[in-house]
């Protein structure tokens, strides 16, 4: 077992210098010559002087007849003059060259023919009147684009006008991507059917995805991704993969093997065609980050986690790529941002949290997603990250903080936030919207029933959804709003009506029946967690059947969503959880039915008339979306977008 | 002559709500399956669905070995605890699946290995420690991308590991775009020779690029481009390139033929075999757009001016193909600023005015670019657009108004913005500038050397470049700072000393010795504007040589730089133009020396110390700079880039 030991850790800006210093210099971009119309967002590599003018001759501004100005001088409305076609006066379209001796264009508007030899005009013309002379856009010999310069659409314009049929450009940088790790599957050659979770086999391995987020960054970012098939953690088979590719790349990147595990090999063997220069940077994600080279070329070892893979990229590839072309990397949008609660960070590590932003009432709030570095979905679902800086020790609640956005303004803008219970048919309605145009966003943030009401009084959702039963009046919803929200008005839409049951084994071998087997020893419990409505209503039914919780193996164990205890079901790690049963299904699991349930929609008064929430509640009141509801079953949506009032 | 009648022209507002009305429904994309490692930018056609959890497993979260945390229970520094190696502790790197039984992870720091066969631990493990449990980041059957989500680089890595080979998306839409014109030439096929400026014969057309310009944008927003051969202006020919073609778009640009001149068909074909919904839109440039049903398919006529024919795409184009994708359009990033001078505007008619912007002393500027429609050049140097409502007559000087940005609002940080007199060396500077990491842009307003120094006293550039004779002492520059600088601290940097002269027709036919000879009848002169230093050099000299400018012919006619003299010379307009040498020769025109000048920087004192500032002082001192001023002719570089002072 071999084992390395970390260079002493770099922080992310000591890790720029370095790369500004080593890395840089070992790229040197070649040059090709391109047909313009194939150059769009290439980077000249020589300034380009125009070839020839444009226009590339005097020619008419205007439809109509080119004159010599002399010849019409003295025409008005009460005396006009006659012009000989062909001899004083020439038909002449937009574009065409002026004949020569002429150097007037008068408009065809304003031109009368009197047969088919003479046209008379009333208004003299000007010398020069509508001609577009020589040069005018663009003068021959004359410094169109410097090198170094991006070719944008409108740049297509100017080359061809200019002359140019060729231009030189540089090479995009070609950057080889080598995945390893013995666990990784080829995702095209993967048989999916060995991860059938009711197979009970354990499938073979974990699907390769991080050369293709890499490679989509790569593309967007003018570069050219070359990706090698995967290479098992053997120092062996990776020093080959490198020796016999490393000629082809302007950059190399390792995914994963550059961590201090037992089969991490990447630093022993670049250190032994070259050099590493810094093996380990005081960020997160993203720590195990090593950079180097491996004989002349630059090299960088990126960690196998997904998001460590991306900020790696984003932090320190993106800007050596941009550097490549000569090109300012591009930034992202920026906004001020309150986050919706405290969010302590490590001190002395530079954290990057990804977070879903939100506008309501003037302001934009921040909602932490998951922070662990395996979750992709912390950065698909993220509207922007929040960089923690190393010597911070987190972020405050209520404390102003800058956002770089994910995506643009106007999408969060659009965007309803939505805060409490988890449940499937919000998947729907969030689909739904997205069929607009321009399309609504909603982004729903599961933290329990509780947790929604506390967000409308807190004032960072625009709707909370809810299902809290209370247990003395066996009345839904009101009580708590009644509650927590007093002196807030607030309307209330219902969204459906759905079953809560035990969600358990398919088959149920281990026979359960009902609640009171939930103390059985032979069975394990998955619960949901404090403060939301399904742990409140089995809390409540376990108690008006005088059962003791703490009798239930697995009581204390907490999952956030109905589809998070169903997958512990699945998994075998429970044999039963309290859920709803489109969740069950979606799992093929057996469930036996509890309770019923309302789940309803609490929306402030300040935001109900907004057009956003009133398309929710369009949308919501459609055939399409009950008929969706219903075929995932569990539901009765027979007062599905009523208005609810307290009785 | 076939004239055709405007409909009663549209705002853009009115048309914008046609398109939405009429055009939109016309257009259905289909949908395809593509590999996911294809689909970057793709839009998806249907919500995608999680096939597989992931991970597809519990699986070790770091590299060590896997364990039973009970088996763990009670080791400490003290009292260790080992473990048999494949029995009750299994080496497993990060992502392997765990160990059936097992249900813990020690990361392999904290193991020590004691023999083959046996492994000590120092602390014990909990349950789950560094487990990754199955479906942690995304659980099977749960929605991760709704309908009409736009793929990026990072949703890659969400579709493979939760399954996804292929998937559902909708097509491209396809635009098919026919340029018409008879005075066309293809790109790919001109032979450029017959430009040439020198050889006296008129060429047979324009070169075609709008096309190609709008196929980029296209491109750009997710579309499709097919580009059809040009077509001439023969309505049997266009008919027939629509007729064998519609069916395979989804919409149909045609490049001109929408105004109201003699050879404009495009409306009437589309009235026989459909209907025009709009034709005239006030807004400059873009007035002749048309929007209408050619059979069953939507159809724009796109004006054939290239800055009209961007701005009706962007402005109609452009929302109808997001709207097909149900994606929102980008918007520009937008920032204040104020115009450097009064810009009126026609009445009635949505202006888009392309303006340089420059950040000086805290505010944003904005000088206009050329206002033609003809002039691609507008929109490849401008940094934005200013909207200039309908309602308004124009903005005022001083007056706060919002620009688009066409450029990141960085790079707009990072320009130097120069006024003033126009030299050559100046495109050889900006240049090398560009050869920086970030690159620093150089952004050049050739308003004279008076108009330089105004520009410094109005605050609104780093540099103004003059070459300004004092006729009373012979002294150039200084006692113009002296007289309009008052009270301003600048520095003065020396450029070159360049040679002005007459520039006139090769092998000099008109027997052109000096300056005299410019009051000569048959001989045609072309001037310099009001306020550039070559027109006070000129004055000043004919004035020693008691020469009457009345006398000579084309002294009222002006250029604003020595390239547009030199143009003007070159094809034949005039037959002499005062100018520096270099221009004179990139128009391979003769040359006879008038004078030399001195060409200096001035740069107040409140930028001078900055890092622009000082990038372009060093630049200027490089020896790269000099040589490739000398390789010219007509400067000397013996000076270059010392700082001059007062005697």
């Amino acid at each position: 077992m071999k084992r390395t030991i970390y260079l002493k850790k770099k922080s992310l800006e000591e890790a720029r210098a370095i790369l500004a210093k080593e890395l840089v210099k070992l790229i040197h971009l070649g040059t090709e010559m391109i047909p313009v119309t194939h150059a769009l967002g290439r980077v000249t590599a020589e300034p380009l002087f125009a070839k020839i003018s444009s226009p590339p001759f005097h020619c008419a501004a205007m439809d109509g007849i080119a004159v010599k100005a002399e010849s019409t001088y003295g025409a008005t409305e009460e005396s006009p003059k006659s012009l000989h076609i062909n001899k004083e006066a020439f038909f002449i379209n937009t574009g065409n060259p002026i004949p020569s001796e002429m150097d007037a264009v008068i408009m065809i508007e304003d031109v009368h023919l009197i047969d088919s030899e003479r046209v008379e005009i009333r208004e003299a013309a000007y010398p020069w009147q509508h001609v577009r002379a020589i040069g005018e856009d663009v003068i021959a010999t004359e410094m169109i684009f410097y090198e170094n310069h991006k070719i944008t659409p409108y740049d297509l314009g100017a080359l061809l006008a200019s002359g140019h049929q060729e231009i030189k450009v540089k090479k995009r940088p070609r950057v080889l991507i080598i995945p390893t790790g013995s666990e990784l599957l080829e995702p095209e050659q993967t048989d999916l059917n060995q991860f059938n979770f009711q197979s009970g086999s354990i499938p073979m391995g974990i699907i390769e995805s991080n050369s293709y987020v890499l490679s989509g960054l790569i593309i967007e970012d003018g570069g050219d991704p070359i990706r090698h098939p995967i290479v098992e953690d053997n120092p062996k088979k990776i020093k080959e993969a490198l020796l016999s590719n490393y000629e082809r790349a302007d950059l190399i990147l390792m995914i994963a093997g550059s961590s201090a595990g037992s089969e991490d090999y990447t630093r022993s063997i670049i250190e032994e065609s070259g050099e590493v220069f810094i093996h380990g940077i005081s960020m997160m994600p993203g720590k195990p980050t090593l950079m180097g080279r491996f004989k002349d070329r630059p090299i960088m070892g990126i960690p196998g986690y997904p998001v460590s893979a991306i900020i790696a990229y984003e932090e320190l590839v993106r800007p050596l790529l941009y550097h490549s072309l000569h090109l300012m990397k591009p930034e992202r949008a920026k906004i001020k941002v309150f986050p919706t609660r405290k969010i302590p960070s490590k001190l002395g590590t530079e954290e990057f949290l990804r977070v879903k932003v939100g506008k309501l009432g003037g302001k934009f709030f921040a909602t932490p997603l998951p922070r662990g570095s395996g979750m992709i979905t912390s950065l698909t679902k993220a509207d922007g990250i929040i960089r923690i800086p190393a010597l911070s020790e987190g972020l405050n609640e209520n404390e102003e903080t800058e956002v770089e956005l994910l995506r643009p303004v106007e999408e969060i803008l659009n965007t309803v936030v939505m805060v409490g219970s988890h449940d499937l048919t919000l998947d729907i309605l969030a689909n739904l919207l997205g069929k607009f145009y321009p399309p609504i966003f909603f982004s729903s943030h599961p933290v329990g029933s509780l947790g929604g009401i506390l967000a409308i009084k807190s004032g960072i959702c625009h709707i909370a959804g809810i299902h809290l039963l209370d247990p003395e009046t066996g009345e839904y919803n009101f009580p708590y709003i009644r509650h927590y929200l007093k002196g807030i008005a607030v309307r209330v839409i219902h969204l459906v009506n759905r079953e809560q049951g035990l969600i358990i084994q398919k088959e149920n071998p281990k026979k359960i029946k009902e609640l009171k087997d939930l103390l059985r020893k032979d069975i394990t419990f998955i619960n949901r967690q404090k403060g939301s409505g399904t742990r409140i209503l089995l809390d409540h039914t376990l108690k008006a059947l005088l059962l003791e919780p703490s009798q239930i193996q697995g009581y204390e164990k907490e999952e956030y969503t109905h589809m998070a205890v169903a997958t512990t079901v699945a998994s075998g790690i429970a044999d039963a959880g309290l859920g709803i049963l489109s969740a069950g299904r979606a799992m093929d699991l057996d469930f036996i039915p509890i309770a019923k349930e309302r789940y309803d929609l609490i929306i402030p008064l300040i935001h109900f008339e907004g057009e956003k929430i009133q398309r929710v509640i369009e949308t919501i009141r459609s055939d399409e979306f009950k008929k969706m509801v219903l075929r995932m079953g569990g539901y009765d949506v027979s007062r599905t977008g009523e208005e609810l009032f307290e009785c």
